[in-house]
Parts: C-alpha cells; structure tokens; sequence
C-alpha cells in the first residue's frame, strides 16, 4: 500500500525529497505518492480539506503522512490514527476533522516510542526524524500498538463546519484552486439534506448566485455560476475564465446560503 | 510500463494527488511518471507541443493521459488513440495533431463503455472519473477495443504547422521555457528539407536573427542566437541569460523564415 | 537503489519527464526520487548546498543525477564520483564541493565513452543524452569503470566554507527556505570547535542576534532568533512568520560570528 504525502512544504527547497530519502532507506519497494506540498504554510484548515477531498480515492490501507504544523517542534503531539480503512500519520492538530466526519477511527497512538524515530539530534523537522520513519516502519509490518501510547482525546476542529441560523446556512470559502474556482464548505448531502428541492441562492459579498449547472461547459462566458465540484462540495465558477477575479472573492471568506 | 500524466492542473491542487490514488487503486504495481502538470490552463497547443518532444523518449507500450481541455464536462469526445508503439488517453480536442506526424495511428477508440469509468456522482473530473480508470485498467490488460467504438474523425489542430509562402516560411513560438529560450515550430527535419544548407536568417518583432550556434555555450555574453534545441526546433536563445527579457517576444508570436 | 534527481530544470518544461522517460526506458523497476528541481537557473553553489543537507538520507548505493551547469553543452567534463556510500553523476562544477567534505572520494570518472550515452544529434541536453542514460545503466549493474577514464583532479569550491579572522567568522546565507529562514554556512559541529559554550551573537546587516533557541515554537511573534535547524547549520528564524521580511537579507549576503 502506497505512502500517500501531504505538506505545506512547497517545492523549493530538500525538504520533501529528504522524506522520500527517509522512506527509501526503510521501506523501499514501498510506492510513494505527492498529494499535495503547496498548501500555505501553517494552514491547517487547508490541509483538512484537502485530505477530505483526496483520501477516500487511495487504496484501502494507504498511509497518509501530513506535515501541516503551526507548532511543529513546539507541544504539539505527534499521532497516529488508524481508521477503518486508513492510517493517518500527523500532528494533533485538528486536520483530521473532516475525514473523520466519514471515517470510523478505531485507534489513536500517541507517538512516544523514540526507538521508532530517525536517530537525529535535530528538534526541528518532524516530519523527516519521526512521521516518515513510522510510516515506512508501519508498510514494512511494524504494529502500530507498539509506536505509542491510545489516547482518546484527539484535536477536533468544530470551525470547519457550516452552520445554520434562522432562514440561511452560513459557510466558508475553503479553497480557491488554479483556475479560480471558489470551492465551499457545503456539500451537496448536506444541502440536499436541508434543502431537498435544490431551491436557493449563494451570498457572496454583495452579489447573489442563484444558476445551478450541472457541468462547466454550461456556464455562458464571464457569468459566474454554481456547480457541484468534482469533490461534491457547491463551488463559484466561470467557464473558461476565473470566478476569483470577477467575484472578488477570498479563501475564507463567509458565504451565505438562502432558502 | 508506465503511465505518464500530462494536464494542465498545476501543482496548488489535490488534482493530480487524486489520479495517481486512483490509479494506484486499479494498478497498484504500474510505475506513474509525470511528464509535466504546468501547461498553461486549456491551453491545448502548449500539451501538443510538450507532448511531441517528450513521447518518444518513454518505452514502447507507455500509456499518456492527457488532460488539457476547454471543454471539459462538454461535449468533447473523451478518446483512446493506439499507435504504433504507444498509447493515448485524452480529450478528442487536437492534441494529438503533432505527434500523429511521427507516429503511426492504429485505432482511436471513442470511450463510451461506462463499465470502465470510475463509479462516481461527479461529472466534471474526466481525468479522475474516466482517463485515469481507463489508464490503470489498459496497464492491467484490459482490452483497448473493448472500451468504447472504433472511430475515424479524430480532431486535428492544422494551425500547429509552419507554413510557406513565397520567400520565406511563417511559423510560431510554441513555448518559452524556464531559461528564457523560445521555441518555435520550425524542426531541423523541416528546415533542412526547405533550405538544404541552413542559410537563413529568423525574423522575430522588428529585428532579425542569423547567427546559427550548435550549443549554448558558444554563445557570447546579451547577444541573441539561435540554435536546434534539444527537442530538435529552432530556438531563440542567450547564453546564461534570457532571450525573453531582450527580445521582448511572447508565446503564440509570429517568426518568420527568410531566405 | 533509487535514482536520485537534482536539477534546474523548473517543473514549467517536459525537462524532467523526459529525463524519467530515458531512465525508464533503460532500468524500469527502478525507482526514480525527486530531490528537488527549483535550484536557481545556473546556481551551482545553491546545488552543492542542498545535496550536501540531503545526500546522507538515502539508502547506501543512491545514484544522484545533478544537472546544474552554467556551461551545459560548453567544455565543462562531465563526471561520475563514487564515493565510499553513493554514486554522484553530473557535470564537473564544483557541484560535490560540500558532500566531498563527509564523504570518502573514491573514483572519479570522465564520462567519455560514447557507446553508454543516448543516440541522439543534439548536443544541448547533458541531463537526457548522458547522466540519465548512465545513472539508469549504473543501476542496471553497468560497471563504472568502463565508462570513461579515472582524473584526479575534480574540481572544487572554496567559496563554499566559512572563514575565520581575528575576533570573527565570516560566513553567508547560503539559502533562503519558503518560510523565510536563511540558512547560513555555519554548521554546529564547526561553530562548537570553535566556541565551545556557545556564547556568540550573529551580526547580518546592521543587526546583531544572540537569542539561540532549540525550537521554532520557543520564538515570540515577530521577534528574530537564531536556531540549529533541520540541516545542523545556523539559522535566522521567527516563529510563524518570515524572517526575510523582518530582517531584509539576500541570498549570498555576508553574516558574521561575533565572540
């Protein structure tokens, strides 16, 4: 089963290719796979979503390594978790909210055991002494009982989840990706859920959407539409053009649901 | 042998994450190599080119899918084109129309079977939901002639081409790449057949090129040259410097042969 | 044993594809890593930098590819260094300066027999028609020695090494990270030969730091300090944020130990 990596590492510098070295001396018929090394650094929220949309497309018993950490080298426990059908190696820091919202977790290892980690005097770079030795460790058959301690009181990240008020559902911009698609936090089972008919309009700053399409092609030139993304989440779009530079928006920004 | 990716889905993305999952689901043992994620958004010409001074240099049986399209979640034909010595997963949008030059076209199959697709909601991620599927599942030994109905119309892109007129021959700069270099349309091969001993000289704007070089570093210091690059086209170059900042051309430009 | 690739190159060109194709073609269960690709365009100090913080984290018999050359098709040699641990291919620029400091040179290679290179006319692509090919036939079990004639006299790089006068070192930050730390040349097994305790501050520009720290997370908002990073050199950091926006340094900038 591939290693399946997740940073805001970026592309500039040794650090990912130094995982890679890591992994190969351990574990080196083991495929390894980029997900993703531009989410911003020290984004969290990013990452959260981003390992939402991705991981349910890898292999069953695929080992996630995600290095998104604000407090990296500071207090923050390093953990493992083990899902029904995943493993997620990372920082406690709450990026795992989303998928768990699908995933059944079935262990959580603190990770003490430093027999487990790269023999390094470094304090710096968790992500190379601890998180790709234990996932190299746990594809060559390492039990992950062994790496850690069960804890039960994993970071969640209540934040990340739209909330309902009288008469709208407020939301968020979660992404804004290369072609300038603003991707949200409302999925479709979730709007279908409280809105069977699909009736609504999106609030985005001033300016109020209300064409749902169903492909990109529909969207007629520098409209701006709404469309269930490829990741089942309602995203602002414009066919061939970018929804980003006409609508103004930001990632993060608060967007309104009305029904 | 290998699948090698070519889109234009940049790197900020989980989209080329999410097709390397895929694949690994349906053929986790087939090695998947990237030929280049950069092109610029719906810019079909830009992957043609790329992918003509690429393709030849991966092994026989190597299956490229491509996924660069305008209309993507339209109306284009989603296609298998086997040739000779390779194969092709894409949009039926032109991209293809150089490298057919080379290579000889055996069957273009037009993926209707939906067997073969990814089970999914979605109907915007064709490279997730339908290329990448088909990919793995051809690397695993599927029949190609089983995925869809033989076609014959297959979409080609004639504006790619040099053309002659009297006295000189008009062509176009396909790329400019990292360094500055600009690479136009006009092969060894072509020239060579047109002006048998490569006197000529390169008209770029307002100014004109002749000095002909055989490496890059017989160049001197801020003076353009050109030179048959390594994918064998003229190219517009300066010797550790940038002929884009001093000739000031752009993608898409005009040049023009004369002789 | 993987290949190991260090280059120039950019991800915006088909570059290093084509160089995975020529490998693939020749050795294709080999594995290939990325190191990294975004060495500045001809920076060769910047390639002896990051392969020097890197090399040791990939198993024993990693063959690295480095392809960073302001003379590319000029007169530079071309070289195969084995060492007591790892085979180094690239050209002979000084580029193994560092590495050549921990590790024991065994051989030195002049790639000049032909019959290992790709058959190809062009004379501008070191990395597709002579490093790949003979990085994928060394993994194959070629033996080096038939590949050209054994030189003694590799070139190498003084400018690389810090530099002790009366009361001071003098160094330079050799590399800026996408988080806006500076890595200098100082390393902590050099600075603890000559400062035992440690005691010293930093002088860059018109300022001075002497707070050292041992994480990231133990820096206050906005506020400098100096760290042992990742790599063991000396580094000017701020806890979530950038110090290159702070502090205004350059790459190549002096900084000076004061003690």
């Amino acid at each position: 089963m591939p290693i399946v990596l997740l940073t805001d590492f970026g592309t500039r510098d040794a650090y990912v290719g130094i995982l890679k070295g890591v992994i190969s001396q351990i574990a080196p018929q083991v495929p390894v796979i980029d997900l993703n090394h531009e989410i911003p650094s020290f984004d969290v929220d990013a990452a959260a979503f981003m390992l939402y949309q991705s991981y349910s497309y890898f292999p069953e018993g695929s080992i996630f390594v995600t290095v998104v950490d604000p407090g990296v080298g500071g207090e923050c426990r390093r953990v493992l978790v083990k899902t029904e059908n995943y493993f997620f190696v990372g920082p406690d820091n709450g990026y795992l909210s989303l998928v768990l919202m699908q995933e059944k977790m079935q262990h959580a290892i603190h990770l003490t055991h430093e027999a487990y980690f790269l023999n390094t005097v470094s304090s710096t770079f968790h992500g190379r002494d601890i998180f790709a030795p234990i996932a190299a460790q746990l594809a060559e058959g390492v039990d992950f009982q062994d790496m850690g301690m069960e804890i039960y009181d994993l970071k969640h990240s209540e934040h990340l989840m739209p909330r309902k008020t009288k008469g709208k559902i407020e939301g968020k911009i979660l992404s804004i990706d290369k072609f300038g698609n603003a991707i949200t936090n409302f999925s479709r089972d979730f709007i279908r859920s409280q809105i069977p008919n699909l009736k609504f309009s999106l609030k985005v700053g001033t300016k109020k959407l209300t064409n749902l399409k169903s492909h990109y092609a529909e969207g007629k030139d520098k409209i701006p539409f709404l469309l269930f993304g490829s990741s089942g989440f309602l995203e602002l779009c414009v066919n061939q053009g970018s929804a980003e530079k006409i609508l103004r928006f930001k990632k993060g920004q608060k967007v309104s649901i009305l029904f």
